[in-house]
Formats: C-alpha cells, sequence, structure tokens
C-alpha cells in the first residue's frame, strides 16, 4: 500500500544519486543505495506528511534523508556483523574493503546531513530529532554487539535494544512527517509512539518468522538467527526457563563443531517447543501491536487516513518471509 | 597564545563528557578526548568569535562540535591507517576492537550533530557548512588512501587532498566563529579562506618537519612518513624528478625487508638532498602562508585582532616539533 510513496522515493534518490561526485568513493553508496530495499520507513515519512498536509511530497528531503541514514548504519552493520552478504549481492566491505566500508560510511551519513541541513523544511525540532534518533540507533547497535557474548540478557534489555536499534528510525520518520506536515505536537508525538511500537512488534515478528515461518511459505531456510547464535526473544526466553545445566547444554549445541546446522536448528527448535518461546513471544508481539493501534485511534485525523495507518501496520505484521 | 582558549574547550568538553550516558560504547569517546590534544582547531573557532563580539563563549557549543568532529575522525582514521597509537596511547580499535571503534565513532559523529541541533546559535548556514565540511573531510581521507596505492600523484594532486583532509575543517571553524560573532559575510570568507590556506601550509610544514626538524629539537626520530610510505609534498616531488629507473630504485629501498628503517631514511633523505626538494616544498609552503597572512589583511577589523590572528599562524609555522 506504500508503492506510491516507495516510488517517489526511489526516483528521488535516483536524481541525488546522479549528482554525486565522481570520486570513486561515491561508488559504494551509490551500489548500496542501487540495491534497493522495501523504503518503508521513508515512505512512512511521506505517508505521515501525505496525511496532515496532502502532499508527501514536501517531505521527500527528510525521507531520503532518512533512508540514506538507514543505508549508512547497513555498509557499517554489515562489518560488525561480518555479514557476506546484503539483498542477496555482496555487501559493502565484501565487495570493496572494510576501510572503504567505514569511510564511504562516514560519508553517507555526512551526505544525509547535509541534505537535512539544505532542506527548506529543516528545524531545530526536526534536526535534534534526527540526531537524538541517530544516538540511540548506535547505542542500540552497541547492546546487541554486547549481547552476542553475554550469556544473560532479559526480556526487557532486549526489547530496550530493539527499540534503539530498529523501532526509534521508525518513529522519527513518522514524526518528521507530521511536523512537515503541520500536525500538533499531541498527534506528532502519537505517530511517534505508533511507529516505534510497530517498529518492536515488527522485529518481534521477524524474530518468530526466522524459526516459525508461515504455513505456505516454501524454500526458506529456516533458523539462521540459531546458527548466527543472535539473541532473539525466543532464544532469550528458553535461556530464562532453562536450568544451569541445560542452558550449557544449549550453549554447547550451538558452539558444537561436529553437530551439523540443520540438526542444530532442530535441536534448538524443538527445545523452543517444550518451553513454549512461540507463545510468549506472540504475546509480547501483540502488546506492542496493540499499542500501536491504540496510538493511531487517539489521532485527531480523518478515519480514512487512520485506516490507512492501520492498514500498514497490519500488511507489515503480515509478511510471511 | 591560544591557552584561554583551550582552557575553555577544555572545561567544556569535560562537562560534556560527565554527563554521559552510561552505556561501554561512550566509553571510546571518553577515552579519546581525554587523551587531549592541542584543540587549536576548537579554539579558533572562539578567538573569531571573541575578534567579532567580545564572547568567545558564545561559539562554544559549536567549537565543541569542531572539536569532537575532528575526534572522531581521529578514531576512524586511525582504524584505517592501522596505527596502534594515538598521541602516545594506544588508539581506541587498539585498546578495544575494531567494531567498537567504528560504533563510537559513528555515535561520536552523531552526538557532534546533536550539539549542533542543541545550540542556541544554530543556523542553517552553520548546519550546511558544518556537513559540507564534513563531506569534504571523508573525500580527502579517501584520496589520502587512494594515493597510498597510486605510483604517480602530482603536488595539485596532493593540496587539494590536503586541502580537504586537514584545511578545510580549519577554515570551517574560523567562519563559524565569525559568523556566530556577527561578521559580514565577506570577513567569515576572508577567515575561511585565511583557516583553509594556513591549514594547507600547516600540513606542508608537517611533512617538511618529519625528516627536516628544525636544529636545536634533540631525541625526535626523523623519517616516519618515509617508513610509512606516505606520499608526502617531498616525496611527490622527489618522483616528479625521477626517471623510471629512479622511480623503480625508490620503491625497492621502500619495500625491502633486508634495509633497516635507519637506511631506508638516510637513502631517501639523500634523494631528497641531490633533487632539492625541501626547498620546493619550502617555496609552496610560502605561498600558502602568504595567502593566509593577505586574508588577514584585508579583514575589516581591529589592528589588534589582525596582529592575534597573524601572531598564531606565525606561532603554528614555527612549530619545531
Amino acid at each position: 500500500m506504500l508503492l506510491e510513496y516507495k516510488n517517489l522515493i526511489d526516483l528521488h534518490l535516483k536524481e541525488i544519486m546522479s549528482k554525486n561526485s565522481e570520486l570513486s568513493i561515491y561508488q559504494p553508496i551509490k551500489y548500496i543505495v542501487e540495491l534497493g530495499g522495501k523504503r518503508f520507513r521513508s515512505s512512512l515519512a511521506l505517508l505521515s506528511s501525505d496525511i496532515f498536509c496532502n502532499n508527501p511530497l514536501k517531505a521527500i528531503n527528510e525521507a531520503a534523508a532518512i533512508e540514506l541514514f538507514h543505508n549508512f548504519t547497513l555498509i557499517h552493520d554489515d562489518i560488525m556483523d561480518e555479514a557476506p552478504m546484503r539483498r542477496g549481492k555482496s555487501s559493502v566491505h565484501k565487495k570493496w574493503d572494510t576501510n572503504i566500508a567505514i569511510l564511504s560510511g562516514d560519508l553517507l551519513y555526512a551526505f544525509v546531513n547535509k541534505i537535512l541541513a539544505s532542506s527548506p523544511e529543516q528545524s531545530s525540532e526536526i534536526h535534534l530529532l534526527f540526531q537524538q534518533t541517530a544516538i540511540e540507533v548506535c547505542e542500540g547497535q552497541s547492546l546487541d554487539m554486547e549481547f552476542e557474548t553475554s550469556s544473560q540478557v532479559s526480556q526487557d534489555e532486549y526489547i530496550n535494544m530493539i527499540k534503539l536499534k530498529t523501532a526509534v528510525l521508525v518513529g522519527c520518520a513518522l514524526k518528521i512527517g507530521a511536523i512537515i506536515g503541520g500536525a500538533s505536537k499531541v498527534d506528532a508525538d502519537l505517530l511517534y509512539n505508533f511507529g516505534v511500537n510497530l517498529g518492536i512488534a515488527f522485529q518481534i515478528h521477524d524474530d518468530i518468522l526466522d524459526v516459525y515461518p508461515d504455513k505456505g511459505v516454501f524454500g526458506k531456510q529456516i533458523g539462521g538467527d540459531i546458527i548466527e547464535k543472535k539473541k532473539t526473544i525466543l532464544f532469550i526466553d528458553l535461556l530464562s526457563k532453562s536450568s544451569l545445566s541445560q542452558k550449557n547444554e544449549i550453549f554447547s549445541i550451538l558452539e558444537s563443531e561436529d553437530i551439523k546446522k540443520d540438526k542444530k536448528v532442530e535441536k534448538i527448535k524443538n527445545l523452543y517447543n517444550k518451553y513454549n518461546v512461540l507463545s510468549n513471544a506472540e504475546d509480547v508481539k501483540s502488546i506492542y501491536y496493540n499499542m500501536a493501534i491504540d496510538n493511531i485511534s487517539n489521532l485527531n485525523i480523518e478515519t480514512t487516513s487512520k485506516n490507512k495507518l492501520k492498514s500498514f501496520a497490519n500488511d507489515l505484521m503480515n509478511r510471511k518471509y
């Protein structure tokens, strides 16, 4: 349903990229932007502006900044996670090297800031919200990295981490669009909260899909998060419900070099089923999803606009892969 | 002569750092800021504001942002240059690891942007100048990296690289201080040009000192740039004056694993002397230094203020180590 906005974003990004300098350090930037993506964060900024002033394009610069900021974090996250692939192609640090990935990421963030500083819609409120969000995204990534080597992470800590790493940028996109569209402070804040709550629900949904893909989706390899030893909500819940000896067994399965990958996934998934971690994750997801829907209900906007937002939230949570 | 400003900067940075979050990702940021430094870029912002409105502190937020931005580039440059040390202590990526150095650098840049977005002195002109400068600093670093593996770099290309990598941030600091102090557009631009020209002269001075430290300075190991195969103005000039066979000899000296470091420096320095590259470098340095002094002369400010700027420029260029 955001396709019309995605097309506007893609067009604008293409135009921005075509004006880039000839310097070779801009090549990785062009590369990652052209890898595409759902552009759903930036589309939400346009939707939000559209709702309040009937003009999505009023927020086009800020939407591009949000999308490019997201791409900057992908370049650096892929280095940190040693991810060889991004959207089915080589990640920047694999296609070039780590130094070029570091520097092109830095340059991309500077480029984002220049877009914000050049926009006719800029205000100190938007600058501050954007940069506070950038800080939080970095903080979230730092917590995610810390959790990798931590044997004990609580569910609250996990939710705080995904809120920072993923959800605040969704809230930021919606709120910036609302500010530009002329929304009241209350409505702008409600949209921010909608984005954050939906972002959290979305990440939990993503955790679940990795192990429990919906029926009807064939061919997807399950358990990638398990193999990568990611601290998902499922895994954290399993650990919290395990005895010390059980925990040791879990870690020895994951660390084992003798057990094949699909066998590892099977063993962990059996434990997930035994301890009913899916049901807990679904419950937590519903809590945040319902909060997001409540945020929409409280907005002082037309019903058709509310329905658009609800429909988007619903589509996002029914994503099957 | 900038000591009074340096003290103001150090005090302000200390205050900012004391308010940082407890998250461990802030530790490397605190660490690099506390390693100290001359703070000369940020001091120039205060000096410039002082000249135009008699109040250096009016630009304290922007000065801190400039200093912290410089520190962000140091964290990332040290990764890219594989530098184990910074100001006599371990660099961030050595004391922690590369991932933490990447992320704490990103966070520091976001933190810088938040300072700018929170400042009462902010304006789109300042935001734009700062972020355009950030872009250019990244571009300069990318050229520096490219030059490492390039056998042919012209003097013009070299000057453009040091202008971007080093000099524009000096100009940016002075111009932001001038804008905040209420300078005219002409004066603000003259100060920018002063900073850029002085920054270029300063970097050439630095290149020279590495091989030709002033008499009276004992104990400094000379030729660090030669050992690191850096493309300095001296080295570029040597290559431009060398025949193909001479060039091959130069590279075989530098690449040799049999020749000891001090012998390598001696051999290259002999070639520097033979081809008189010092004299060329001194000439180029003087051109930029004199342009910087001319920029000051044209400013519409009191003579005592002009003398302060000239005295600073003179001190910087008489730095012996």
